[in-house]
């Protein structure tokens, strides 16, 4: 049809203006036809001109969102003047200043790592051992999945942002934790057990062995000589969930590049709740209804309104948190591997999206559910909804805890993953998909935390007094 | 400094995961350090990873920008309800359904443009009557420049809309029979003139040599064979200001593409009107005060809210105007030539907007001022700035007449393009020049064209009922 179209009206595209010459006597006498200054061709923006140049449209677009939301925030200044308070923003984080649970229990978290590396010593040395081994460890990682969760549901001093942070060392803890224990047991499966009363000198011999890597930063540490209190510790505090013998480190540590990293944190940590104290919480108080109870169109209304800050301060969490601190914790501790994230924001699939924004959950994930569990012969769809299904169960157990709210829409909205990106990729894909993603990414998991921080806050804004002197 | 700090830190980027092969025994038997999952190499958003594919942005932007307008619209619609209603339109139009006052001035302006053709064949004949043919023509473009503002400022029953549709019928005109006479006095120059009394010979002789053109579309039309009443009127129906003789014609008219044109209208058209019903009356409805006497804040406040659904107008005219009705024109007169706008909305200049988005009236200021112009003797920025001037006395004389008022800000606004062109050609360029086009596309014209309309209406909206009766 095109090209039928094309043959009758002979397109000639010439983006230029065509210039007649129409100030020169002499061609106009020689040839009078050079007076003419139509030629004949399809608008560009006709199916049939082939025109795709459409640069100027991105521009266009981050033009008009950010004076859109210039005037949103303009809006809001006149409505509700200056709503942010750093001081205030205590109060999250503790009810009583004499008081500090969070912190207490944070301390404590390193009390229940140091187990780990005199049950490993345990097992290096005594042969048979693993099934003891086994249930220490198990014993170890369950103290620290369910410690934090007693505690915090049950103590009445904790505030939800307290206990949040909480649950979140503790459950970084214990997966490191299991990384830690199956790596140590891939090496213990891999070299031979030494004799009784010559492992110290193995050891000492192992010690020897150890050479300069093939960047020459520093001595690489073999089995068992990284059983020390010392090693992992640094572990626990590396930006990474996966344990191994010789990390990548620097040699130098970038004064300016901490400096840096440093102060994006800070001021991207009071943007974000700036954010939520001048946009998020005025609206939220307008609605003083539990979502339930809202009517359909004042809650799509609602949650449209809601989903844009929501996303927005999404966005800064992330690069505050995957770049700023982890880059920042990673340069003190002169951590070479950087990639806590990879490119998200290309990714035209849902699965592509959860495997590239959160790079060290993915990769412990990968390495110590997925791999494992198709080597011991589940296929890659069973594998994969193990995999979301542990990670629903995670998210469910750090938000619902510490809010003291059980709703399990986060543990449904990760277990639709699968089923979801399948019917996705079947449907649609490529630059498509990339939309798709994004406007998941709009609505869904901010959305998610929303609903929670909604509930809770109708629940509790009328009793609580420290939620008042935080938000009004 | 970039390359100092690459030597330092090894950057490796790798894009894919790294995959340990964790899953197989005989791999870590042979090479524990085979368990290692960790590479050093920067994250991507640092400034030394050299990644930069953030193609995912521009969807971002666009699904952000239809939640935010979705968010608006629903929000206007629950405060607002519908007030869009196609019937009221009418009285935009007509204040008196029994009179018609635009419509009679726009039919009168066919008998104005009538006497070109009897001017330039009383020209051809009779020699050295070069004087009194510039006398006679320039008394035609002043009756039709002035004619119908006298008309429409001085009748009552006339509204601003019908005002401003005449005054454009009969501009338009003005500019067509000036490029028709400039292009016959061309002819004129370059062809010797005829002996007495052999012209007829002389016309039938031309019309012989009359040929086929390259395309073997229809035969060529030699001068003074085009001073026929049929051929003026094809050009003054034709969508474009610059007269030729022979303009490029298609062989048929497909008839698909004028419904899907003519569709395209009368949406467009409807849709223009709701958003100007649904979007901004209300806003300024709230706004009862003259421009200089609101608050500075709230007058920014102001403008930015009216700018966006302005610009989406300004944005729907557009496409309506120059795509829709100029092509459907187009299509029903076979003509060939489309090029009505270029890709305006990649120009990284003013100046190149101006020349890229309104290719009619580019081409007839290049063709008709600019050029005579140079070939006067005056330089590019004397000719470029008469251009621009004389511009800008078109839009305040189209603007002014109809709405009875005279503020100059449109002249002002159009007489200050070329120098703000040429400071901004100085300090930005590329792609930034471009997004200083959008910006000022979107608070600069449509803007200009509020500041008439905010004042308008301030000062009609108690007296004038018809205004009442389309709007609330």
């Amino acid at each position: 049809m095109t090209g039928k179209r094309k043959k009758k009206i002979n397109i000639s595209i010439n983006p230029e203006m065509p210039q007649p010459e129409v100030n020169d006597t002499d061609v106009r006498q020689d040839n009078p036809e050079k007076l003419s200054c139509h030629t004949s061709c399809e608008s560009l923006l006709s199916y049939g001109s082939g025109f795709n140049n459409f640069q100027g449209i991105f521009n266009w677009s981050v033009v008009l969102l950010v004076l859109t939301h210039v005037h949103m925030s303009l809006e809001n200044f006149i409505r509700y003047g200056l709503l942010f308070d750093p001081v205030k923003i205590i109060s999250v984080f503790l009810k009583d200043p004499y008081k500090w649970p969070a912190v207490y229990l944070i301390a404590a978290s390193v009390l229940f790592a140091l187990p780990a590396v005199f049950i490993e010593r345990y097992l290096r040395k005594v042969r048979g051992s693993e099934s003891i081994g086994l249930v220490l460890q198990s014993l170890n990682l369950f103290l620290l999945v369910t410690f934090p969760a007693v505690m915090v549901y049950r103590m009445q001093a904790i505030t939800p942002a307290g206990g949040l942070l909480t649950m979140f060392v503790y459950i970084i803890i214990a997966l490191k934790l299991f990384s830690y224990y199956q790596v140590n047991r891939w090496y213990r499966e891999g070299t031979p057990r030494p004799v009784r009363g010559t492992s110290r000198m193995q050891a000492d011999s192992s010690t020897h062995q150890s050479r300069r890597n093939e960047r020459g930063q520093s001595k690489q540490i073999m089995y068992p000589m990284n059983l020390k209190v010392k090693d992992l510790y640094y572990f626990l505090l590396a930006p990474t969930l996966c344990y191994q013998l010789n990390f990548p480190r620097q040699k130098h540590c970038r004064q300016g590049y901490i400096i840096r990293r440093f102060i994006e944190m800070i001021f991207l940590f009071h943007l974000m709740l700036g954010l939520i104290q001048q946009w998020i919480v005025p609206n939220i108080h307008k609605s003083m209804k539990p979502i339930n109870e809202i009517e359909s169109t004042l809650l799509t209304e609602y949650i449209l309104k809601l989903a844009v800050p929501n996303h927005f301060i999404w966005l800064i969490f992330f690069y505050w948190y995957f770049h700023s601190c982890l880059n920042c914790l990673a340069e003190l501790l002169r951590f070479g591997d950087r990639q806590f994230y990879l490119d998200w924001w290309n990714a035209d699939s849902v699965l592509q999206f959860w495997s590239r924004w959160n790079i060290p959950a993915h990769r412990w994930l990968d390495r110590h559910i997925y791999r494992p569990l198709l080597h011991h012969g589940y296929d890659k769809w069973q594998a994969r909804m193990t995999v979301f299904l542990l990670s629903a169960c995670f998210y469910e157990y750090l938000i619902a805890i510490p809010l003291k709210m059980f709703r399990f829409w986060m543990f449904f909205a990760m277990a639709a993953q699968v089923p979801l990106a399948c019917l996705m990729k079947k449907l649609f894909g490529g630059n498509f998909g990339n939309i798709l993603v994004w406007i998941s990414l709009v609505l869904g998991p901010p959305l998610m935390v929303l609903l929670y921080f909604h509930d809770y806050y109708i629940q509790h804004h009328r009793r609580d007094s420290s939620w008042r002197l935080f938000f009004f």
